[in-house]
């Protein structure tokens, strides 16, 4: 089973979407498998993190942030604007797939796990996710 | 075929499971198919390195260290202690899931790949990681 | 179905596969399902990235070879020359596994997506990228 998502982003800065990703578990009717979530961009991307404290998530930002600073003598491919290129880097840097273990229907997520997906970009963006659901046979 | 790891880790490094991995393929008793490795947690990740000279996995580890310091006036997740904020960076920068083909009833892994949880917290941990077999139709 | 591919690099930097697994898909005859790709190695990755203006891949390339130079005093593994250490620092940086879901026969990869091999290694390598395919039941 797929399922395409469309998830709008806001700007720069870690975007949670288990729910999303929870509820097609669910309507997949799937009691074990395998979850793969796909993100069809490349300046913005997945990753798995602390879902509690906001503060873990700030500062997960911030330091990206200055490692692919946007001033950066670096850089030759400036058309598409100064936040395009630190946009690849991160996106390389992070995920474009996850898989998750499904057990007894749900995601086999740790306590404190979120999946969230990262937009690397600062404009508000409509990002698409595909998630795939594999059965146990 | 699910199957849950309890990973002792004394602390941080590289510690390999490709043997815990090994026998779950064994045990699953799948001759093609896809072995996904997930683990439940956002301050240790996953990553398949060189098996071969430890020396290498000691420069993976203090390289590492250098690029995300615990001494960093940025961080401000500081209450579960130095070690907390740069682990979840570092999980960030590596894998939270795996995935390996099996053929033949093997691992498809190159002749010197091995498979590690990488500890980033300074004391010992028992670490969750779930194993998802899916076996070729 | 599983799928061995012996890709030639020429030396460092993102060379394209995405022609190569979309005939696996092709020849597979699966019109939905999970494509996942594995590099056999570790110094040499694999990246889903631009696959538009090459300059983005040249930057790409560049920023992370200022991260992780070759001339430098931390490392301690250097018996296979002084791009091996820092060739394994960048597999682990980027990706050994990628899943990209297939819908309609084709991946669903974004219009900006390509799928690279990134050579870590100065000199011409083969490498080996195994392809597997899982159809939804």
């Amino acid at each position: 089973m797929v399922k395409r998502l469309r998830i709008n982003t806001p700007g720069q800065g870690l975007h949670e979407i288990t729910e999303h990703v929870c509820r097609v578990v669910y309507e997949s009717d799937c009691s074990e498998g395998l979850c793969t979530v796909f993100i069809r961009h490349t300046s913005a991307s997945l990753t798995i993190q602390e879902n509690a404290d906001p503060s873990a998530r700030r500062d997960l930002e911030r330091w990206l942030q200055r490692l692919v600073p946007e001033d950066d003598s670096l850089y030759t491919h400036t058309t598409e604007g100064p936040d395009d290129m630190p946009a690849h880097i991160k996106a390389i840097l992070t995920d474009v797939s996850l898989s998750i273990p499904i057990i007894d229907g749900a995601l086999a997520l740790g306590t404190w796990q979120g999946l969230y997906v990262w937009e690397h970009r600062k404009g508000a963006h409509a990002r698409e996710v595909v998630v795939h659901i594999s059965k146990s046979t």
